[in-house]
């Protein structure tokens, strides 16, 4: 049951980040192949440079249920679209509850490595397996990375991985640390939006 | 001799992608290292993420022959510049045929693997082989991926993919499955450049 | 004690490439965590792609030190941001420092490798490790690479690397190599921005 349950999470999750993919590259006139292929990246991209950086088999390459959601997602935009701005408040907190397990999945897969990574690793590689979709995402539709200049998008995944860590550390029980550090990166990005908290600009010299 | 075709095959296909970066960067300005650059990435790009995904050493650097032929397109630009245009459709049949073979490569490569890819890994492996170089020539050209919103390549490549597998669940013979795979990709895109066949694009919300 | 001035060396070369990385994401209005991501990715992405393309665990996952070098030229850039043009001749001799180990890394490296490349994937490997990082940095703010429009800095490299795997064809011993390939690195580069030195642009159709 329990499994069943975080295999829905990530149907969500890699369905809004297939969402915000595809709704992009619409705006910049992609044909359906390109849709496609920018919506997979951005669901698949962070995972994918964890992935390499760990040295393991990319995770989608292991089953096609990433390609698959990626393909439900790409229908939905273009069965719906004329309905999707009024979804927007629905994908925010599926983007937001997808961003909070991709985090706990970075994290703990690295800290299950026989490496034996320390901490900071698996918080820079919670925070790769977040965010870096994104970054993909907008190079591939070539503008500069969002995630760069507004809301604390990586700060969130920063202080989940540093929950997830903590909880690690003083020997919680797993299940416990994830809920703590998905929780953690759900509410630092809903009060973020909610009171507009954004990190400073740096200045220009 | 058999294998002497093929490196032929494989010097056109080569020869053809990377001619295609360096006009690119030609028409950007660029040096003739950047030129270089970005002629050697947009031929080898494809078959190195293929090479990085399936945790194996990138061709490339088991043999000099790519940065070789990579350095006769490049004096081939430079000493011919001004016939490069009427040449385009010569470049046209040259850049499919290593399309085709490079599509082989990557789906021929995977299942060779021991991990024991499924078919659908193999399929994604053929189009990243033959479509990735032009998406990561684009990057660095600061452009938007060109495949992203024209012409049925990554299709052609999608259908040589199958083909491929097809091939090799009835058991057919290795040569044969590689004949008929890269004749699929040569005729679906002659096809769809000769009949401007290309994919819907997506409608904006 | 050596080991200890190449470790100073590394902070040197780190410590400029991030600044450059900084300062580039400043001038796009990139906030703060935007600013210390484009500086690490311009400080470790060379030898990132060197370790994945070896197959290898990337250098800076072993040691926290490039995390902390990059948090430092973070934050001197954002304390003495009014003087740092007043430093970009400090900068540019600390840069071409960090270009000539970076150079030498990548070469030693590669050379070391069970594998046993050949001299040219050494010498391909400390260009990338000295020149990748730029490129990466140009692209995270969508900006045509610099490296290859302006300046021999990749030719520097080419040429630092030749001179690290002459040494070692020759026999010469290991720290000899280093120096007088970094030293190769450093003068060619030094010239070529005193005397204006730049290879010919390619000419368009």
């Amino acid at each position: 049951m329990e499994l069943r349950f975080v295999d829905f999470l990530e149907f969500i999750g890699t369905f809004a980040f297939a969402i915000s993919g595809i709704r992009l590259a619409s705006a910049k006139h992609f044909d359906w192949f390109g849709a496609y292929v920018v919506g997979l990246a951005t669901a698949v991209g962070g995972g994918t440079l964890r992935d390499l950086l760990l040295g393991v088999t990319p995770f989608w390459m292991l089953s096609p249920s990433y390609l698959i959601f990626t393909a439900i997602a790409f229908f939905f935009v273009v069965l719906f679209r004329k309905m999707l701005v009024r979804l927007d408040s629905a994908f925010f907190y599926f983007d937001t509850i997808g961003l909070g397990l991709f985090v706990v999945v970075g994290c703990s897969k690295t800290l299950q490595m026989e490496a034996h990574y320390a901490y900071w690793v698996a918080i820079t590689m919670g925070m790769l397996t977040g965010a870096a979709g994104g970054v993909i995402r907008d190079i591939l539709i070539n503008e500069v990375p969002l995630i760069f200049r507004k809301e604390i998008y990586a700060l969130a995944c920063f202080f989940g991985g540093v929950a997830f860590c903590l909880c690690d550390a003083i020997g919680v029980e797993s299940v416990v640390a994830q809920i703590v550090s998905a929780v953690t990166v759900v509410i630092i990005r809903v009060l973020a939006v909610k009171y507009h908290l954004c990190l400073p600009v740096l200045k220009r010299e």
